[in-house]
């Protein structure tokens, strides 16, 4: 893997990722752009007690731009996209719409109540290309390639978590129009919070509390009992279990544990990423072939924050899809939306068979 | 306010609340209908220390049935709806595909690993009909019949709050297609939940811990600072405030706050249903003029559960929006689904000067 950085025309980074041997990416950005300003702020609700975050620039974001003009394809014929190269293995920038960022300028504040907290919403965001094909899409990239795109994520998790105030990195997916994605371009995202997100906490909070009542660690116990039961596993390899969680919440719900507690992506050997890979590639041909249509679905990335309760992180990767039939979507909203109490119209084991059977 | 109960073919109970003076409601049930099955099971995420719902014998339920099919329309012209009467002022009904019920019987439970906790989805799910007319919606009601709605509220969360096992019962509307809504007739649905829901759970934790450090009360302390800084109310009258939280997490969010504090709607005087009541159809105008268009959205009431922390509870009514523009939707992606991390691309301070300025 090659790695080389240069910077767009208003001082956003560009990182290459490549395979050795590639072509250098020596491409100049030769657009104009105006400098990023962003006005990114945070505010602490006293009522759930979590941070919210607000980024008033960006409404006006790139918004399902026609194939010709997209902005994540390499640059070629005269075209300048946000990639100056004329092509690509896996790139990642600074998004230009960031809802955090390291300049962030919260612009002018309101008075707030004082129960209310407020800061810059100070920390990074990023694009992820997976590939310069724009037809493509993750689960139909070759395994070294989708290697290359975990090393970057390795990279990224610890380049952002060095940053000053960086508290929590999440790489992530959404794919599709039915989750709002806007470009059709196969990407991901990077988010490096100021905070560690509600979730995170959460689950280390019950992480923290299981290890003081048994001395064991929660997510090992959670993935032991999923491969000692069977129902639920969709598939497995050396490293890796795949399975449908016991209270899944989503239509279509896998996660992805490796056998050995690691904090983070970082700390995987080569030998469980590649084998990571084999069985991802594997779990998302299984998803398209469920409805026997490219599946909508959010890939989130669960790794370790900075901050207590931190050592009981257990690196997963969490799919989820609103999809619930071919032709109907699972909408959060009175119970899920607003109680956090999730109904769900199938059942997991159910969801795992259909995902070990289907034909691929 | 006149309360009648009778039972629909399959043994469902259907409530009519009617104006003083309207005619009896005394038609019977004459369809054939087989008994509602239901399969509802609870389990317990350890992950996340969460129940969540699960009803596999929903995925069949009614789904966008022609004007001409309402359900939820009375039954006139030889047609058998789900309410046997030729007319009714507000109705209320268990659901026919509910998602808790105490008839649940979890059918057949697969083996779970020890960590997940397992139970019958018992408890109650009723469907609220606003108004037999169709076209109707609940923001063009007239002021005495909303009151009737409040008071069917007031009536359903006092007898389901005495049903075994109910810990919570939590009234909302879901509003628009745009939110999942199936059926477009205008009704609401309510929920007496086995268990408190996890947002309750959380906003009272942080309740307890307020008062705890300061010996006042958490809501009481928001309200008051909305109402001291004036900067998000949007509209206000003798009983109640209407306010875009200063931490909103969507692109439309106004809070409903009586001055006194309550803990669920059955404990509002006379007065002050009548002049929510008054409020509530001034805002649900706003929003519909916010766009110019019907606005998609969940009003929620957080009412006291039963247990701990239920005495620092504090109604109010939660209003929400996808909405972030005329043609645009937030969806919840990667950081809000699967982090609880939200990103707004609005203001709350724009969202109320804009609401106090529409022209309606």
């Amino acid at each position: 893997m090659r790695k080389s950085t240069a910077a767009l025309a208003d001082g956003r980074e560009i990182i290459y990722f490549d395979h050795d041997g590639a072509p250098a990416r020596t491409s100049h950005d030769r657009r104009e752009l105006d400098p990023v300003s962003t006005t990114s702020q945070l505010r602490h609700d006293p009522v759930l007690g979590e941070w919210v975050m607000l980024g008033s620039h960006r409404q006006n974001r790139t918004y399902f731009p026609a194939t010709d003009d997209c902005p994540l394809c390499p640059s070629r014929g005269g075209r300048q996209t946000e990639i100056p190269s004329p092509d690509y293995d896996v790139v990642v920038f600074e998004n230009r719409f960031p809802s955090l960022s390291m300049h962030a300028s919260p612009g002018v504040v309101p008075t707030l109540p004082p129960l209310v907290g407020s800061a810059p919403g100070v920390g990074r965001c990023e694009v992820v290309c997976f590939t310069s094909d724009h037809e493509s899409a993750f689960g139909r990239l070759k395994p070294e390639h989708a290697r290359l795109v975990v090393d970057a994520w390795a990279d990224r998790t610890v380049e952002l978590s060095a940053l000053p105030g960086v508290a929590q990195v999440f790489p992530f997916e959404n794919r599709g129009a039915a989750i709002g994605v806007t470009l059709e371009h196969p990407h991901g995202q990077i988010y490096a919070y100021p905070f560690v997100t509600p979730r995170t906490r959460q689950m280390l909070g019950n992480a923290v509390a299981h290890a003081e009542r048994t001395g064991r660690n929660l997510f090992a116990d959670v993935l032991a009992g999923e491969r000692e039961s069977g129902a639920r596993v969709v598939a497995s390899s050396s490293f890796w279990t795949a399975f449908v969680p016991a209270a899944a919440r989503w239509p279509v719900e896998v996660h992805l544990y490796p056998h050995r507690q690691v904090p983070d992506i970082p700390s995987l050997t080569g030998d469980e990423r590649d084998d990571f890979v084999q069985l991802y590639l594997n779990v998302l041909g299984r998803l398209d072939a469920l409805y026997d249509q490219p599946l909508p679905y959010v890939a989130a990335w669960h790794q370790a924050p900075r901050g207590p309760g931190g050592e009981q992180a257990y690196l997963h990767l969490q799919v989820t899809s609103v999809q619930r039939a071919p032709d109907k979507l699972k909408y959060l909203a009175g119970s899920e939306a607003a109680m956090g109490a999730f109904v769900t119209d199938v059942l997991p084991e159910d969801v795992a068979e259909r995902l070990r059977d289907v034909t691929r």
